[in-house]
């Protein structure tokens, strides 16, 4: 075995339950997944809230891990108390120190397989840009937005969140279970070429860098009063610009996108986001060029 | 205005939103919905429920339909008073006696829209065929399952329910609202042409008959240790035979359908069956010839 530690998550939310399946039918059958011979350390995040076949209990448990929430061990809310507990068993100074967090999720939105980075740390870039470049997943790089934070990867030195979809919440499905194998697997496999310094990096990386997130229409109490419009429903990914149909009202009126700049909407009608005001996130398609130092922080955090 | 009083019930699963928006747009602009003349009167079946983005509180509100239980007005159980409520105020004898039920619901199968019918009850027959001869839609005919009963469409003397899919729980789509609206305003259409004694019925029902109900496969434990197998996902309808795919284990091993009869799954991998044991329901399509007391039955009810 070697010496990196991998803690890979599944069910930090409750009803997103396939990656919590294909985890309980892997302690069942060692044999299940490929790990490259990397240690791995498998959680299901939010057991409570999958228990009771909800998201969470109090609060998003990946909005939770906020370090100094963390020292309050008594603290009322659920996921906050969650959140510590496993920063303190898993967390780089604690029990079964991990290195490196990868957290299985499921949308109901159609996004298909992608990555999710929070930020720009060169570790989780070279990461992503290894597995990008081995399947093809878009990458989508959440940042500056301050309405959002205590992502759980964040407390992590490395570390991705696998998105796959679309499928609904509380519903098992054998293509999102497949899915979340290979993307698994091959985070894993990637892991492990780095380890014996056998990896090709690419030289460049397409990110969708989120630009913003816009809310669904509302009438004056608040109440949404409008949905997604057919022709944008399941076109995550895909180009929205001005005049583009956006939403549906009751009465047949559709708004149209009045921005002038092209963006590429994702978690476009995503369940869960309702409450969070999000009807979709704009993003902006960007290819980057590969830098050196991420490789590095990547060498340096698995080669150790 | 005429003297048939029409219920329609949205929202008696909580996270079945679709229906439950369609309601809410429908109060706030009253010329949304084309009720024919009809009166109607509209109720949230659980509005708690929805509050709380779940099915039920306590237990399933479209099995609380028990009249034996309606006396104890304090039951602990909130479905069941919300069942003895909504009895008392639109039931037979009720407040606002109303005389159909028309039940509006969504699933999470790809069962696109359809009717379901409990029992052999003659109004029911009738209503659903006109409906099927208007749209089309394919009939379950829920029967003979002693696992499962107090729907609420049973509590009125006549009464449908409309099952929409696929969409998730708690999720909008602009695909399912505007086909929830189609069969109600279809619905209330028929109605009318039976008051209006301008009604032709078809000579022909075809309807899908429950024959039984089967579960996910298991371990010894009781969990789930396999899902439906990805070319069984979504043919709801479609013929199932002998040898056909039934379910895939982790293993990648198949689970074939073993029985030589043919029969038509419904209700595949419905999110919210899971609880129920049930992975799918079978039925066997049968073509039935229109029995002229059908018609005398809802032309009774309607014209009194």
């Amino acid at each position: 075995m070697s010496e990196i530690q991998v803690l890979l998550v599944a069910g930090t939310h409750g009803n997103e339950i396939n990656p919590i399946w294909l985890f309980e039918q892997w302690e069942k059958s060692a044999v299940l997944i490929n790990t490259y011979g990397i240690a791995t350390h498998k959680v299901i995040g939010n057991p409570k809230a999958y228990k009771s076949a909800k998201r969470y209990i109090h609060s998003d448990l990946n909005r939770s891990f906020i370090k100094e929430l963390f020292s309050k061990t008594n603290h009322s809310n659920f996921e906050i108390r969650r959140a510590a507990d496993l920063f303190q068993i898993y967390g780089v100074s604690g029990e079964k120190p991990c290195h490196i967090a990868l957290d299985f999720h499921t949308t109901t939105s159609s996004m298909g397989s992608c990555l999710v980075v929070y930020g720009r740390r060169a570790s989780d870039l070279a990461l992503a840009s290894l597995v990008q470049s081995k399947l093809g997943l878009p990458i989508y790089l959440h940042e500056s937005d301050h309405a959002q934070t205590g992502f759980l990867v964040e407390a992590w030195k490395c570390g991705l969140v696998i998105e796959i979809g679309p499928v609904g919440q509380g519903l098992f499905n054998s293509r999102i279970i497949s899915q979340t194998k290979l993307v698994l697997e091959s985070c894993l496999e990637q892991i492990k070429l780095v380890e014996n310094n056998n990896v090709f990096f690419p030289d460049k990386l397409i990110v969708h860098r989120h630009i913003k997130s816009i809310d669904f229409p509302r009438d004056y109490k608040g109440f949404i009063n409008g949905y997604v419009h057919p022709l944008r429903q399941s076109k995550d990914w895909h180009p929205l610009n001005i005049n583009d149909e956006l939403f549906l009202m009751p009465d047949g009126k559709t708004i149209k996108f009045e921005e002038k700049e092209t963006f590429r909407p994702v978690f476009i009608n995503e369940a869960a986001y309702m409450e969070k005001n999000i009807a979709m996130s704009l993003t902006k398609r960007e290819v980057w060029e590969f830098k050196s130092e991420w490789k590095k922080a990547l060498f340096d955090l698995v080669q150790k």
